[in-house]
Formats: structure tokens, C-alpha cells, sequence
């Protein structure tokens, strides 16, 4: 139950990050990870990509158009922003995680799934680069991988009990 | 359908932003936005507090125990990362919101609402701060509101057609 009647259409939509080069991120979201890609829209100097998991929505048997409409009609939706030009260009310093001075605020995203240490075996397999292994630290139980660009993608067991 | 087995169970679970004091953000997200608190964890030298929309969960109706439980099994979590002593730390220069340099990357997290200049009006009898309201610059159907610590958060039409 919402708390008020004036809230009570609100959804956490999405969660918006930059990227570099937006075929290695695209690439990345949806091969490795697993996510759709809903849309993709030229703004101009910028390119949205808006991506999420079909939890039941049957974004293999939808058209374009109904994905595209899907997007701002659910929650768990990662928007990457392309700011043209950056894939190209060597003097590009990259982005921050938002995990070390200056530039901390942002942590992670976090994906909940069934079994960790097979995700991670797989995540393995693929190249993926890790900040935390299973095996690494105190938190036997989660892990952290890094995307592309180096934002951190937390691992977590959907039966986690904290 | 997820694009392999292997991802089957993969959900994005939620987005961690770090903020200076819990009190005024947890009253921003529940009273202001709606969110309902599902846990508050003291994890020793900070406290995660992890937020969602009640979409049909029915927190008002359950146990604290299975609200907890419910948090890494959906989609659309927000979690705070209070680091214990900022809130009291006249010398703490506050977080970056991932908009400027340096500290670029992370750019907002974004609610879809039913009436956008319904739920602003409401946002500005309410003090919040803007970064863009619906009559300014070029895209009239949408606004950024600004939360406690400067993160920026989009405020969208659900039925919104990019």
C-alpha cells in the first residue's frame, strides 16, 4: 500500500549512467548480464540506451514500439547515456565509479540471483573483470564485478538475509 | 524470456548512493517520495537503509522480518549507505552527484509518475529543490528534483514516448 494517494502512482523507473562506448556496454548488458535492450534513442549529441531484465514482460514477442512504450512503465531499468565522441577520442579520461575522492557518492548497481558462485563461475569464463571474487574478503557470500567502464555490479543471492 | 538460462534469475536489485545524514534522506525518500523502509542493517561503521516502492508487496501488512526478505527479491531498491560520523562532520565537503567533473559517471536515479506537474506542484509546496522544472529548457514533459545530498532524480511521465 502506497503511502499517500499522491504517491501512489510512483516507480522507481531507472537508473541512469554514462558510458563510453556504447558497443561495449550494449555488448556487456545484455550478453553477459542477460538484459534486453528496450530502446535506443539519438538525441543528438547523446544516445540512450534503455535496458532491463524480462521479468514476464516478453520482450522477445513484443514489437519494437510496445518495448520501447514498456520502458517507463516498470521499475529495474538501466538508461546508459553516450555522450558522442568519447569512444574515439584518446584523450578521454573515462568516467568515475563514484567510489574514490573526488567524485564519491554513487557505489553500485546490484543484481540478486539464484546462485553466486555459478554467476560468477560463468562471469569467469566470459573475461569479466572482478573487484570482489566470492572467495575474497569478509562477505563470502556477494560479489562485485566492474561493467565496462568500471562502475561496480554487485552480486547478491536472491535469499540473502543481511 | 531472459535471453539464456544462465540469466534466468538475474534481476537488477537495486542502486547504492552514499548520503551524509540518514535521518533527512530516509524522511526525503519515504515522506516526500513514498518509498516504504524495508531495513535499516548497522553494519558497524555504517548503516545501509534499503527503500523501495510498495508495488503490491503489501509492506504495511507484513512482518519487519519478511519485509527484510523482500528486499533482494524484486527489482527497483534503493539503498543508502550512511558512512557514521558525516552527518556531524562540519569538515565533510558532501558527495558528488556524478554531474561535474571530476567525479563524472553515475547521472541520476529517475521515478515515472502519472501527472508530472501534479507531483511537482506537490514536490514545491513541499520545499524540495529543483534542477529542472517541467516549464524549463526544452523537454516540458519532464523534471529533475534534487534529494538531500544534491543526487539528481528525474521526475517522468509513465506514458512518456521517447
Amino acid at each position: 500500500m502506497p503511502r499517500t494517494t499522491e504517491t501512489a502512482s510512483f516507480q522507481f523507473n531507472h537508473t541512469m549512467i554514462r558510458v563510453r562506448d556504447p558497443d561495449v556496454s550494449v555488448k556487456f548488458y545484455t550478453e553477459i548480464l542477460g538484459m534486453d535492450l528496450l530502446s535506443k534513442n539519438n538525441m543528438g549529441d547523446y544516445t540512450l540506451y534503455f535496458l532491463a531484465f524480462d521479468q514476464g514482460q516478453n520482450y522477445k514477442d513484443i514489437s519494437e514500439e510496445e518495448k520501447d512504450k514498456a520502458k517507463f512503465a516498470r521499475e529495474g531499468v538501466l538508461e546508459l547515456t553516450h555522450n558522442h565522441g568519447t569512444e574515439t577520442d584518446a584523450s578521454f579520461a573515462g568516467y568515475s565509479s563514484g567510489n574514490s575522492d573526488p567524485g564519491r557518492g554513487f557505489g553500485h548497481i546490484a543484481i540478486t540471483v539464484n546462485d553466486v558462485e555459478e554467476a560468477c563461475a560463468r562471469f569467469e569464463t566470459l573475461g569479466v573483470q572482478f573487484k570482489k571474487r566470492p572467495q575474497d574478503g569478509k562477505m563470502r557470500h556477494i560479489a562485485f564485478i566492474l561493467d565496462p567502464d568500471g562502475y561496480w555490479i554487485e552480486v547478491v543471492p536472491s535469499s540473502l538475509k543481511l
